[in-house]
This record gives C-alpha cells, sequence and structure tokens, in this order.
C-alpha cells in the first residue's frame, strides 16, 4: 500500500512495531488501531471459536466470484501465514482506530487504510471491507467514519461518494514528525514550570 | 470554535456526550480523548496535588503578557467553572486523541482542536498549546502529531510550518455519518453469515 502511494521512503513499520501497536493493547477491538484481515479460500474455513466481545469474524461461504481462477494465478507471498493453512489468501485488509470529534455528539472511527490487493480488484472487496467498518461503527453506536482520500483518486472518491460519504474539501492534513517533532522534546522555552507546595 | 470554522449547523456536542468522551474512560490521560485547558488568572494559582501517570499541569507565574489590561476587558461567560476560582479564565484549549499510520513505526496523537478565544490572541498562547502536545507526544514515545487545517487559513498555516510542521496538501477529508452512516445499520447485503458448528 506504501508502494501504490509512493510513500515507500517514509514508510517505518516494522513486524516488531505492529505486533506493539496492534497486538499489545488492553482494549478490545476498535477501542485500540484495529486491523481486518480479508482472506480468501476456495475451500471452506475451518470452524474457529474466536470471537471477542466487539467482532465476530464474518464468513462468506459460495461468494461470488471466480476462486479458482483468482487463486490459480496468485502470488505465493500472498498466501496467509495468519490462519496457517496453504489454501488462505491474504486478499485487502483495513485499518481503523477510535476517533474523536470535538464537534460531534459521538466518537467515531478513523479508517487509517483500506487496501485490496491489484489480482483482487474488481470484485467488490472494498465495497465488503468498507461496508463492515461502517456497519461496526454503526453497531458500537459512533457517529462518524473519517478518513483521508488523494486529491489524484477520483475512481476511489466515486467509490466512496456511492457509498454514501461527504467529500470535504476545505482541509489539508499537517503532520510534525522525525526531527521536527524531536526537537519539541529539547526545548526549554515551554519546559514545565510545576507549582509545588 | 465551531462558530469560527463556519460549522454551527453540524454542532451537536453536548455537556453529557463531552462528558462521556473525555471523563468516562478508563484509560489514563492520552490513551483516549483528552482536552487540555488553558487558564489564566492574575492571581498565582492555587496549589494542586492533581497529578496524573502522563501529565502534569503546567504552572507558569509572571507570564509575559499584560494580564491585568485583558482580563478587565474579559466577558463573564469566559470565566472558568472547571477550577472554580472567580479570578480564573479560559483562553483556550487542544483536544486531542491517539492516532495511528500504519506506515509509521511509532503511534501518535491528532490534534482534533486548538483554539484561542479572540481577546487572548498574539500572546503566543497558541505556540504555548502546541508545543505542550508536541512536547507530550515526544515524551511518550510516540512518532507525529497530525491535524487537519482549513486551506483558507494562511495565517495558521504559517503558523505551523514554522513548528516545524509537514504541510501535506495531496489528502482530502472524507466523512460517513448522519443518515448515511445509519444506513449501513440497515442493510443485509453485508450481513456476516457466520460459521458455526
Amino acid at each position: 500500500m506504501a508502494e501504490y502511494h509512493g510513500l515507500s521512503q517514509i514508510f517505518t513499520t516494522t513486524e516488531a512495531s505492529l505486533y506493539n501497536n496492534l497486538f499489545k493493547s488492553q482494549n478490545p477491538p476498535f477501542h485500540s488501531p484495529t486491523a481486518l484481515i480479508l482472506e480468501i479460500s476456495p475451500n471452506p474455513f475451518p470452524h474457529t471459536t474466536t470471537t471477542t466481545t466487539n467482532f465476530v469474524p464474518i464468513i462468506k461461504n459460495n461468494y461470488n466470484f471466480n476462486t479458482l481462477e483468482t487463486l490459480d494465478h496468485e502470488l505465493e507471498s500472498y498466501r496467509s501465514k495468519i490462519i496457517g493453512h496453504d489454501d488462505v489468501y491474504v486478499a485487502g485488509h483495513v485499518l481503523v482506530y477510535p476517533s474523536y470529534n470535538g464537534f460531534f455528539e459521538k466518537p467515531g472511527l478513523f479508517l487509517d487504510q483500506m487496501f485490496v490487493r491489484k489480482c483482487y480488484r474488481g470484485m467488490k472487496f472494498g465495497k465488503l471491507l468498507f461496508s463492515t467498518v461502517a456497519m461496526q461503527a454503526e453497531k458500537m453506536g459512533m457517529g462518524m467514519v473519517d478518513w483521508l482520500v488523494a486529491d489524484w483518486n477520483e475512481e476511489t472518491i466515486n467509490f466512496y461518494e456511492k457509498m454514501g460519504a461527504h467529500y470535504i474539501p476545505d482541509y489539508r492534513l499537517c503532520k510534525l514528525y522525525g526531527d521536527q517533532l524531536q526537537a519539541f522534546g529539547k526545548k526549554s522555552d515551554y519546559e514545565p514550570r510545576i507549582y509545588r507546595e
């Protein structure tokens, strides 16, 4: 996904950082950064007892696409290591975290990433992933789902508008990171002068 | 702040919702939506023992601005009800929540709101608030502070760039809320078919 957005040069995620950020939280899913993985297989998925307070795996059998043809042309690297079965492939994912907007009564989800691998596009998997996030936000009594979209990506913008999203052109992203952020750790200018007895 | 941004018509925050979103979290500050309030007073602040794991109140005495002149012209409604002292006024606030970006190793803070009341502008309170957030992110080992800025607000954009921020013009905000979000709760199209024994 970073490659797709031309952002490989800023990519610093590691296996360890993913583990820390996604799996070491003490909060149940959706109350901290949470990834949903879209896996496909020509064979029925194994039975699972893995459910959580907030989410149960969504399993669709007989999904309407040509599974075998797609899988035949699949890259080995797409093979899922998560579920540990040879015939399971990762087709896409979403990454969300809880968000808040001081103007709104209810909190929401921020959709940080949504991605479908190239060979799996045009099969409505994007719609499936997006709908799952929106339904989850609704189910949790949230008031919004927010995300950013590249302004050159018309196809994606059209997709989101069809899903009912409002495109809000007035805002730009600002980001403080790297050396510029670290500089604040060294500044004495605003060091707290703490009032103590 | 909603008035300043011409967003009063979408404003749905209530006292109860602020209470639920900011004060009912079981997480310590900065691990869930957190507001920092900038209070000013011509008199020394009362001693406080209120500290938390992650933050201690920052108190600056003899701050370099003409306190008396400013306060003399202050509106009654700015009087702080939080600290409960007659001579304390709320001059501004920031509202942040923990954020995450799948391309980065470390999580961050999302700066949802930063506001300084009109009569207190030009006194470097914005710099104080922003620096406090950046220092806090650094202190907590985070990798970034993100926020959105209105594209017409050149003065603010210049301010952020002076603070070391990167202005990233390529992204636009999308938001699913209201009827369009609620519709997902009613859809049967993507209702989970759960695999059970």
